[in-house]
């Protein structure tokens, strides 16, 4: 038979380990969420398209149901959790978590992600920046959990750009430009931009691509400007990084933009030491919930992209011991005995091979430390190792 | 904003506790795979459609990638791992779990859940009869660790099914209504079929629609035929039930077929006490690797619906008595106060909200217990269901 051995873009397999891994994550992370208190959502993978209409800056994949409807597999769990909260019984505030699968139609390029695994939290109807506080509090507990050291949480401000993108009064392309050279934190490409949109704020733009590091940068910030919303920002940024009080984990980015749209107030990425993909991403978004409805609801919410983290985890830690392993040979008639020893040993596996030959070349193969023999009238231990008599 | 307010058909969310449990269950399951040695594999939920080409009795959901290319969401797990072990350098015997959604896309139907999440076994490399055993024996495993006590796992043969097609030489139309009769169990629908399909089998296929039941149906199935095929197959569903043993667990169905057509050998479903859905699906399948390459492999799989047994579970047990909850109201200030009592109080959650007044009307709608109030100089307990005085 013909047939593409490939997967599509974007896509792969787990095997095995890395798998279990990825698993054992994913719980642990959702296990840490609900000791602080959060709320288990799922929705469906398919969505109808309007769900996304706040997004409409990332790559869907989309299709059309039986009766010609657009739908698509969600790109994230932010908005789908919109239209829970705005069309059940379901009212904020609340403290929501979750976790599972978002997807992105990239294009072919190295390393991009296709299908992910998120996890995360969303606190909505809390005006207060405790929301903030706690989102980042939280991220840093499951990482530790996780048991990973270096990383550095980055923090911005929505407001900041949208005040830069409102005074100089940007649209369409004139602010896709201004937002990639922010993100590419391109010194010449800031420089050019000023010189076409000259105002009273240049001072503060051309300093963007270089203001980020410690905290410090912030006070660098406020001395460039005097726009009250961008002061109220930075104000909120040190509030935020003196409650959390973890200097070693959190770093400040001025010229911060996400890549997803709908965030008006603080925004953060996570990042480990040596890595240029964030793992982590979140913030504000007080005004999303309007797009679903009459009720707005102030938001804050955290993702975590646990593939990042596996494939982290994969290359800072090294691998563990194999687990000594017991394979446990039976015979049809002793399949009642073979249970018994299953249950009694930990780590072992049973071996469906009718003959013991392939039993024992099946553990060497799989590095099965031991041999259990229950298939005769006594049962006996096997180095896989040695040469066996049957 | 005008916007669709429904999910797509055959989709729905979950909320609080039922998705708090229905992600609870799938760890159980996963860990008591697991427990029993099997390895985790994942796959991606977008293949190419030819991975299906076995499949072609599902309704699929299918797009374009940017290429042009056919693409699915995958209807089933078993598939996929016959794409990863005919492409990978991974090479069977080998004994692999897994867990994820699965989709179908059904048409409008009651009932009919177009997003589902199943976890399963798949038993690959193994002729043995003692891996369609251990795959029932697993399966009453996990059913008994998820406190589900009453139900059936109805064994059948797929090649008694294949004996009979092929004796009459049935295809196309001829053999899709035969199914249907059969799995429809009408006697007035075999009856017709015999009169316009006569055979030596008559006897046996007329009384295919009730031969279901106990272990003696076999017994009485044997009466009724000489074809060796069928006698085998008897014998071997009859081995299974033995080496099983648990009879009041255990049932037959000497007609029963598979939605899924790949199956070769022993097939099984399960099915709770009054309910005529099943939730647990499987069987022998030794030529579907073949579709995948030169090699083939004998294999045995086994699937848990757990939507199905998560609903299962709501129709069975009484809710929980809810968890005695404390709520931490807190200042900015205090906030590594309040990180303290989170982590030594079970079942504490944070309040996010600066006034307490807000905190305690909070407390008293999710029926907190209790509420401790670290925003203050001293820490208090306070009862939610009391007026409280700020």
């Amino acid at each position: 038979m013909k047939w593409n051995r490939n997967l599509p873009i974007g896509t792969r397999d787990k095997l095995f380990k890395e798998a279990a891994s990825a698993y054992d994550m994913e719980h642990l992370v959702n296990r840490s969420f609900h000791a602080r208190g959060y709320q288990r959502i799922e929705t469906p993978v398919i969505e109808f398209d309007d769900v996304f209409s706040a997004i409409n800056d990332v790559n869907l994949y989309r299709f059309f149901d039986k009766k010609g409807r657009l739908t698509v597999l969600r790109p994230d769990m932010t908005s789908p959790i919109g239209r829970v909260i705005s069309t059940t019984g379901v009212t904020p505030p609340l403290k929501l978590s979750y976790s599972g699968k978002v997807f992105r139609a990239n294009e072919e390029l190295a390393g991009e992600r296709n299908e992910m695994t998120q996890a995360g939290i969303e606190i909505i109807g809390f005006a207060s920046i405790k929301a903030e506080i706690e989102c980042i509090t939280s991220a840093i507990a499951v990482l530790k959990q996780l048991g990973i050291s270096d990383f550095q949480i980055e923090i911005g401000h929505a407001a900041i750009y949208q005040a830069i993108i409102q005074t100089l009064d940007l649209q369409g392309s004139d602010e896709e430009n201004f937002r990639q050279v922010l993100q590419n934190k391109s010194l010449f490409g800031i420089r050019s931009f000023v010189e076409s949109h000259p105002s009273a704020m240049d001072d503060f733009i051309l300093a963007l691509p270089r203001l980020f590091g410690s905290v410090d940068t912030i006070r660098e910030a406020r001395a460039l400007t005097e726009n009250g919303v961008i002061l109220e920002a930075l104000a909120q940024m040190e509030t935020i990084i003196g409650v959390v009080n973890v200097p070693e984990h959190l770093s400040v980015d001025i010229g911060l933009v996400q890549e997803l749209h709908y965030y008006t107030g603080a925004i953060f990425r996570g990042y480990a030491d040596m890595s240029a993909v964030h793992f982590l991403s979140g913030g504000r978004y007080d005004s999303l919930f309007a797009e679903f409805g009459e009720d707005n609801w102030p938001a804050v919410g955290l993702a975590l992209n646990l593939d990042e983290i596996v494939s982290l985890k994969r290359r800072t830690l090294k691998e563990d011991a194999p687990d000594a392993k017991t394979f446990i040979h039976y015979s049809l008639e002793t399949t009642y005995l073979a249970e018994d020893w299953l249950a009694k040993t930990p780590n072992s596996s049973l071996s469906f091979f009718d003959d013991l030959v392939e039993s024992v070349a099946f553990a060497r193969k799989w590095q099965f430390s031991k041999i259990i023999d229950v298939s005769g009238h006594t049962v006996r231990e096997i180095d896989p190792d040695e040469e066996v008599l049957t």
